[in-house]
């Protein structure tokens, strides 16, 4: 496999419409379970977690009891407890530094303002099966901790009654208040809508397939929701004071996830290009997940030879990866250069794996090119705004006539007068 | 008619549910639209344009030329041109205030932070007709400008070949850098896919049609958009202290929005409420838009009795209310009971209306209860955060172990051995 292309390749076309999700399919079925858990409550939930999870869901065992987390916290390894409480306390420490404050300002006799208030209950989905990562978890719970939100459900599904350990264990050690175990567009319609067993939510955030991506599509405006999610990538321009062995690691880690994650990496040196393609091909031979880090390689992951460091962020500006590693000298004198991406990784010590776990950023970030007007998920998303207007009597004597004349102008004339009547 | 309930009316009920969508029914008639504009691009464009709007678009007359400008400006009268030059300044220098700066930290080791980039280019959304109001131009194109976004283009329909002068100068002067003659899902799908006429921006936002809600929806993911507007409403709190001809006169200037307005006073004392029903009834009677004021205060509208001030605020969080007006003694030292609205206008000097067009604050707000998740508009959401993520080779040393052991938790070999790999 040869994976060194340049930038005139047909291959970058078809990397950048892997995202590309043909929803219509799927878009009368997902409305469908979505209406149906509207209208039917439990009755349709609890039938759909049957038919689809296999889990024989009732009003005693949708709930993870104190019992479960118990036996989760027993079940998984000490060392990885240890290592959850560490990477808690990182991301909830740089999440915290994202709270907003209430401010108020003095002009020309009005006082405005923003008022800055927690929202009061969310719902995190967590993907169950191969899907189901306790990371994920943590990501979408910390920051609505970091926020002060009163309540944080999460519903994952148990796919034929069974719970993964570690996700219940790191859901619960971050703070979550209670997990359903239910999945799929039944799941994101209950926490919507609300049902007799799950209460309804003021925001839905986490992964989920195309199923979960619809449902929350259509019940956005009900309840917020975060972006939807698409396969993830890692874009890094390397010169050569990058190690070409760390740089194939970099790469693989990202197209172990799935058949359809990217890996793309940048250089405008041959030689680096031919020690990095060397490296790749060799890591991957014992890999565990190498039939799927291969497919990856093969179709979405690419070497790219460029002429120079400008034209290595014009394109990744372009792309706007998820994840952008700099592996260059003076990585933070070319931030600037940096337009659009999710998260940027700064120097050769600063594999993306460490922003994935532990350093404190969030890992829920846009993918696909959503770079461009999406954000990292974080604390402000997880609190809401609300405008503060106080005028004294002397700015409405001032401003009053303008007011007026601007309603008088929209036709609008008991907006006028709201003002008129007010004025002496 | 009556206008005093309290708090067990059933009237209560059918306030809560008119904001509530069934959109099913148009669901499949908008997804057509944009799938056909996604895929033949201007030629569906300027069909639906033809068919919709009875405008003849054409590459020439698409976009609003300089002398459409120049006539729309020398069209308004001067005193509007100077109320709108006055409103740009308060609303640019309010929504300045809510810009963010890149940050970075320094932990143990590891430099992180989060780099703030404004959005290259939005589109904003105006409706036609009767619903072209040049104030909520104003207030979707001036968040953009303070967040320093590269270039704003406006969609609006020309009916008939007719555009609203007023909208087109306040647009000119607040920044806009084109106006496109296109309108409903169309406009919305050409914005966010691009066409050979229209540029694809990363974000849309503004108010529209049930179609221009529904493409809102079916385009999130590929652009950004704002929230899904429902019919307005304000919710006024008071007390002895208040003028009853006040509070009147601004449940009026909510009425008149349309036939869906809802405006509801909350009062614990019974000759207050009285004193303002009246005041409303007589008020009423000589409005332009009478008939539409007296639908929305039979159907919508109501002066509550409630048993005191606490019952009021408990209230007023459980709705929500985009405009929240506190026609109280000591606003200020009630603020804090405020959980969820989308702008809050503190004492009778504050009618809704100074909010509606000048003082600074958005006036695109979160309706029909969604303030328990939603944010009035603002600049932040025109710019958009990267995380950065630096570690030295202490950080990682001392890390990595954890991170590892994270990583095979969820069979991440891959990211497992992008850190071993740079241990020592």
């Amino acid at each position: 496999m040869s994976l060194i292309i340049n930038i005139a390749s047909p291959k970058l076309e078809t990397i950048r419409q892997r995202g590309e999700v043909f929803e219509d399919r799927y878009l009368e079925t997902v409305a469908d379970i979505v209406r149906n858990v509207k209208s039917k409550g439990d009755e349709a939930l609890f039938e759909y977690t049957r038919k689809f999870d296999k889990f024989d869901v009732n009003n005693q065992n949708i709930k993870v009891s104190q019992k479960e987390y118990d036996e989760a916290i027993k079940n998984v390894p000490e060392n990885t407890i240890e290592a959850i409480h560490k990477a808690r306390e990182n991301i909830l420490s740089f999440h915290k530094l994202q709270m907003e404050k209430t401010w108020l300002i003095e002009k020309d006799g009005a006082i405005l303002g923003q008022k800055i208030t927690p929202l009061e209950r969310v719902g995190v989905y967590a993907p169950g099966g191969k899907a189901a990562y306790f990371s994920s978890a943590m990501m979408n719970i910390l920051p609505a901790v970091a926020a002060g939100v009163g309540e944080i459900i999460m519903s994952t599904p148990a796919v034929s009654g069974v719970l993964n350990q570690t996700l219940i264990a790191a859901a619960k050690i971050c703070g979550v208040s209670d997990i359903y175990k239910i999945g799929g567009a039944q799941a994101i319609a209950a926490m919507a809508y609300g049902t007799n067993n799950v209460p309804k939510v003021d925001k839905i955030t986490g992964p989920g397939n195309i199923y979960v991506a619809l449902a929350k599509k259509l019940v956005f405006g009900n309840v917020d929701i975060d972006m939807i999610a698409g396969p993830s990538e890692v874009l890094i321009i390397a010169d050569n004071s990058a190690n070409p062995e760390f740089i194939a690691a970099d790469m693989l880690a990202q197209c172990e996830h799935d058949e359809l994650a990217c890996a793309l990496t940048l250089v405008w040196d041959k030689p680096l290009a031919e020690s990095i393609e060397k490296a790749v091909l060799r890591q991957v031979e014992n890999l565990p997940r190498k039939e799927i880090a291969l497919k990856s390689l093969e179709n979405y992951s690419a070497i790219i030879l460029v002429d120079n460091i400008d034209e290595a962020f014009n394109i990744s500006n372009r792309v706007a990866p998820e994840h952008l590693e700099l592996c260059i000298n003076s990585p933070f004198e070319n931030m600037t250069k940096v337009k659009n991406a999710g998260a940027i990784f700064l120097g050769c010590n600063t594999p993306e794996a460490l922003g994935d776990y532990f350093a404190g950023p969030n890992h829920v970030l846009p993918t696909g090119g959503t770079a461009k007007f999406f954000s990292p998920l974080g604390t402000y998303d997880f609190f809401k705004r609300s405008s503060i207007i106080s005028c004294d009597e002397k700015y409405l004597q001032t401003s009053g006539k303008m007011v007026i004349n601007m309603a008088r102008t929209e036709n609008l004339e008991a907006h006028a007068r709201s003002v008129e009547t007010r004025l002496k």
